[in-house]
Order: structure tokens, then C-alpha cells, then sequence
């Protein structure tokens, strides 16, 4: 029985389903983390809101990660609309009192299986250059994500973008 | 008075307001460059409708240009959401009857000043590595845009996104 921090494995509770509670909790997770502006949180609500109205046709995929009985971490995530088999990860959030326990990275591996599982055989991934976002990029290329691109300037003047790729080993 | 084919340049007229009517004579264009698949059509009518929906909260603008009283060209970008002065340029379709005359330049044109009124610096267009698109590439290319990055097997295997930067300078 592996241990991850102050709860066993074992309470881990997978969810796909969205619910509409989901909204607040995915805004309090988001702004529970410190990165994120107000634009950001609710550019992450308003991918919620848009699977909600229009269901998987929205293009959005969501994992949800329950943990002692909290909504502790999510991702959102979703073929790239005119590609054969790339997609995007949108969003990987761990609730700030999870952090640290290893939650993302086991997240992150159900994330890609479930990726592949649905025909996915190249992850992008959108991060920014600046210093804030060091461990995050770290996490990035632990699991395996290489940075192909950098779009100079692109958030703002010395804020550059940085696309993270990983293809996934079909077997 | 500056000849472009068949007709005058004074016979252009511009258009920024969106009509019901421009999803149907969108697909024709698209449907007329004979370069997308019935799929990235949908897409590119779907943002007309989402336009039409949210307003200008869309994120998308655009710029429609008439000639001869028939709808011969058009783009449509949008400032990218999280960046501080980044648009997307998502669209730019010449129909093809009126292709080979330089619209696409001048609409490109157009459209520069338009993102540069509302505070745009740098203006990205994504394209695909495919031979079909060296037309395109070359268009882009001598209107100022640079290739800053590329995504290899992004749409398929061997099947490459480039992404080009045009930096607006601000006056």
C-alpha cells in the first residue's frame, strides 16, 4: 500500500464526469495555486462552462482527482481540432494543501493513458518563460516533455512562450 | 487610380460588421480555395457563429472585403487571451476567382492596421509544412512574417505547424 503524504492511495477517487459544482471548485483550486491572474481563472471556468453546454463536442476532457473527499487536482485537456492525433493539455491543477505529495504526477500519467486511450499520440503542453513557472517546467520535463518551441515575447516583453511536447509510445 | 485585375480599387468596399449571411459565403470561399478539408470549413464557419452569438467577447474580428459587389476575401483574428498585446491572425481566404490580383496583400494590410488600432504588437499565423502551402508560405513571408517556430508531425506524420510572427512596429 503505497503512501502519498497524509492519505493512502487507496482513497483516491478518479472522476471524467463534469458536474456544475465543478466550476467554484476548479476556481478555488486555480486560485488556491497563487499563479494564476483573474483572466486566467476564469478562462479555466469558462472551458467547465463550455463541456457543460455543449458536452464531449465542446472538445474538452476533464480528469478529476478526489482525495479525502476534496476535490484536490484536475486536468483538462482535448484533440486539437485539424490534427490527426495531437492534443492539448489545457490545464493541470493541483489544489495548494495537495501539493508536493506527488498528486501530479500520478494525475499527469492517468491523463496521458487516457490520451492514448482516446487515439492521442503527441501531448503540447503551453508554459511560460518566466522564473515563476521554474518548478512547473521542472515537473514538465521529469515526465518526459522536451520544449520545442519558443515564441519570444508572446505573453509580454520578455515573457516568452514555451511548447512542450511529448509523444506517447503506442504499443 | 491603381488597377488590381478586373476592376478598379475604388470599387472595394470594407466591411467589420457580421451578417448572417457571411457563414454560407465563408464556406463558398473556403470551399472555393479548394485547400481545406469539409472539417476546417465547419471551423472557420464556426467562428462567424460564435461572433455572431457573443459579440465582440468572441474574440474574434474580422475584416470583409467586396468587390465588385460580390464577398471576395476576408480574415478573421482576435487578440490572444492571456497575452498583453499578441493577436492570432485565424483566417485569411481570397476567393478563388479572385485570386492572382493582390487582394490578399491588401486585405493583409488592412488587417495589420486594424489589430495595430486596437493595440496589437505582434500578429502570429500558424500554417502547415505541407508542399501545398509554399504559396502561402512564400505570401506570408514576403509580407514581413518570419517562421519562429516549428512543431514537427503536429497535424500528422511528416505533417509539421509553423508558426510565423509579424512584430507591428509601433509608431
Amino acid at each position: 500500500m503505497e503512501d502519498a503524504g497524509g492519505f493512502s492511495l487507496y482513497d483516491i477517487q478518479w472522476r471524467e464526469e463534469i458536474l456544475p459544482s465543478d466550476i467554484k471548485e476548479i476556481r478555488e483550486i486555480i486560485l488556491s495555486s497563487g499563479f494564476f491572474t483573474k483572466d486566467e481563472t476564469e478562462i479555466a471556468a469558462e472551458l467547465v462552462d463550455e463541456r457543460l453546454l455543449k458536452g464531449p463536442a465542446s472538445g474538452y476532457f476533464f480528469i478529476f482527482m478526489e482525495a479525502a473527499e476534496n476535490l484536490s487536482a484536475y486536468t483538462c485537456f482535448g484533440p486539437i481540432p485539424g490534427t490527426k492525433s495531437s492534443f492539448d493539455l489545457y490545464w493541470i491543477a493541483v489544489r495548494d494543501d495537495f501539493r508536493g505529495q506527488g498528486l501530479g504526477r500520478i494525475l499527469l500519467e492517468k491523463t496521458e493513458k487516457k490520451i492514448e486511450s482516446m487515439g492521442g499520440s503527441r501531448i503540447y503542453i503551453e508554459t511560460s518563460s518566466r522564473d515563476q513557472y521554474i518548478p512547473t517546467r521542472n515537473f514538465y520535463e521529469a515526465q518526459g516533455y522536451r520544449a520545442e518551441a519558443v515564441l519570444k515575447d508572446f505573453y509580454s516583453p520578455s515573457d516568452d512562450k514555451i511548447i512542450y511536447v511529448k509523444t506517447l509510445s503506442i504499443t
